[in-house]
């Protein structure tokens, strides 16, 4: 028998403890063992659960019962998780976690822990929620040398983008994602971009294999998108999205960010709308394959975890060999004013606008409204681009991506 | 050191070839280990390459090489490489195959075997090309019930309809895919659905535990769809792609099929175009994953065979619990005539159409053109609506599948 803790009884964490008990029977036959759920590790009371003999309120019970072999943190948060998690490698007990937060900031250390100690340190649910995505990345597509990823990473943006297309302001759709409990009360995390920054944090350093800290990933979020720009981009045949951004440099550099962007209506990922997630792979034996789902959410997150749990479970006395190297140098991502781009821009009109559009970018204005007119620019260095439209009395610049 | 062989160097066995040589390197980090291609096994001869002395025209090179660990099938057919495969298993072999008509032929008979010997049968790149779809099931989603599987499965004729679809006739579709390669001179087992065939089986095996042979699948292609069809589908909100779909019915059994089937514009399935395949996987708790990408070509496919082999030599000595049950019962599949259905009908017009079709399926004619109609049934069992269907002069019937 396979024993096991929870920590963490929220709202992934009683998703965890509902698809274990409902479907038990068929995990164990999958896994070829009995499982036990020991321990439920939460701060609150559940007295009314049918499994609430089994809530703990003391981390030490855990640590200490070398009966348990597998530990999922649903915790959240970088604070006692982290020390929870570490704890619980360093004594080789394999574990499986659905936190952004604690791989983006701490995954080098806990997967060389795991390493050194034979466990398992699995993240499925991290990125794409239910969206099966870093098993195929390290495992499906392992025979390719990965090039980009493009993901749409976050879906209370998606969401809010999506009623934007639909003609409501920022405000009102932000409102609309708060009543139907996809926005939190405080939704900077989600609409500032730090959570999708998290994620194309821990999909570049499994693409690229070393750690990206998210400080070093120029991440910008949905709050100055109007519906202007969402008007332009449509006329333009584009779809705004959030996008995180991730694509290898020749040199052994990368690049990685975040940022709301035209995307063409012809791609894979214009289409993916309201709360869904999506994310584009980019190989070079395979060309594209794209990851389409729930990217969020109780069950969908919790399954993703209960996965990693049973592979984990498969593999107890074999550590699954997923590892990435800490790095400690900011200047492996490339500063994005040294990227190359095409930008969106709106711009406040004058008699000669025209004409300086022409002469700074080769390109014409293609829309004018209320005295601003909207334009691309040519393909250049961000820097490049940004000292020319210095000069102009710029109201909206938005990266356009015409190859995902 | 890790030593394999391949048998077969033609489209894909080459592409493995060529991606083994130039990612060497990386995939011996990936395992841990050195890996050798020692052998290659092929009729023809092949005096011009870098690796020409590795070609051998004998079997029994391989069979009675006991250093040989691992072996890639990509000769196709169920003949020699049948046999091969067994033998290659039997001796503790492990063997990873692009060889779709092999899975689903003797798939429960191999991995049986398989799993005596402790050996891996692996088989990613049988089933959507590139496209990690094999490991997802059976790993990521592995928390879940799967409850239906609908994929655009073949590439030959997903080309073909989207050709249709920009107006071109089947014919001169067909004619086009075969001067591009995408079509093969005969296109019979793409076109009547019979690759398609094969892809459903194995994925309804690996989702349901059972075998499921090719015999006992109702199986359409798309030589029957016309022009009409066509555009009727597109004003009525959907485009026609050939499915293959498989669904668990509460009894214990399942439905598997293959045929054209009207698919709703607003189906993530819907905007796979040209050769790209796609698979939907409905689960319990994950609700909708979906995955894209090129189902098939000599790179995608060798990167799906070589990731097989990779995750073969890091888990040389433990084998990937990767099973299904064989299934001798052909009533395991439900007849498609017991299953419910809404059909899109062209009919010949009379002086009474439009009270026949509203008595008999209580909707209403939506389209009308040189004397044929064109309306949607009800859904109900197809027996019944066929029956109902029996007393008009039908021109198409093709299933509509609203929910996907």
């Amino acid at each position: 028998m396979i024993k096991m803790a929870l920590m963490g009884h929220g709202v992934v964490g009683s998703g965890v403890a509902e698809l274990f008990f409902k479907h038990k029977k068929d995990y164990e036959k999958k896994v070829g063992d009995e499982l036990d759920l020991k321990y439920i590790l939460d701060l609150r009371d559940f007295p009314d659960l049918e499994y609430s003999d089994r809530f703990t309120k003391d981390f030490d019970d855990i640590i200490n019962d070398d009966e348990i072999k597998i530990v999922v943190e649903v915790m959240g948060g970088v604070g006692a998780a982290y020390s929870f998690v570490k704890q619980c490698l360093q004594k080789g007990k394999s574990v499986a976690t659905s936190n952004k937060e604690l791989v983006a900031t701490h995954g080098a250390e806990l997967l060389k822990i795991a390493k050194e100690q034979n466990a398992n340190f699995l993240f499925e649910a991290s990125v794409g929620g239910g969206i099966p995505i870093i098993r195929p990345i390290f495992q499906c597509l392992s025979a390719n040398d990965i090039l980009e990823i493009d993901g749409i990473l976050n879906g209370t943006t998606n969401y809010i983008l999506t009623k934007m297309i639909e003609g409501n302001s920022f405000e009102d759709a932000l409102k609309t994602a708060q009543e139907l409990g996809y926005a939190e009360r405080d939704p900077s995390a989600d609409v500032e971009g730090a959570d999708a920054c998290r994620k194309i944090c821990i999909l570049a350093a499994l693409a690229f294999g070393k750690h990206v800290y998210p400080d070093w990933v120029h991440t910008e979020g949905i709050t100055k998108i109007t519906l202007d720009d969402v008007d332009c981009a449509s006329k333009a045949g584009y779809v705004i999205k959030l996008i995180g951004r991730t694509t290898v440099c020749g040199n052994g550099s990368i690049t990685a960010a975040v940022y709301p962007a035209f995307v063409p209506k012809t791609s894979q990922l214009s289409g993916v709308d309201d709360v869904f997630n999506a994310i584009l792979v980019r190989g070079d034996a395979v060309g594209d394959a794209v990851f389409y789902g729930r990217g969020a959410g109780k069950l969908p997150t919790a399954s993703a975890v209960v996965a990693d749990v049973i592979d984990c479970a498969k593999h107890i006395e074999h550590r699954r060999r997923l590892d990435w190297d800490d790095c400690t140098d900011a200047t492996y991502v490339k500063p994005i004013s040294e990227c190359d781009a095409k930008m969106f821009i709106r711009a406040k009109a004058d008699s000669t606008i025209a004409d300086k559009v022409k002469s700074a970018f080769g390109t014409e204005i293609f829309a004018e409204k209320d005295g601003v007119v909207a334009f691309f620019t040519n393909t250049d260095k961000e820097s490049v681009l940004d000292e020319k439209l210095a000069n102009l009395d710029i109201v909206s610049k938005i990266r356009v991506l015409d190859e995902i």
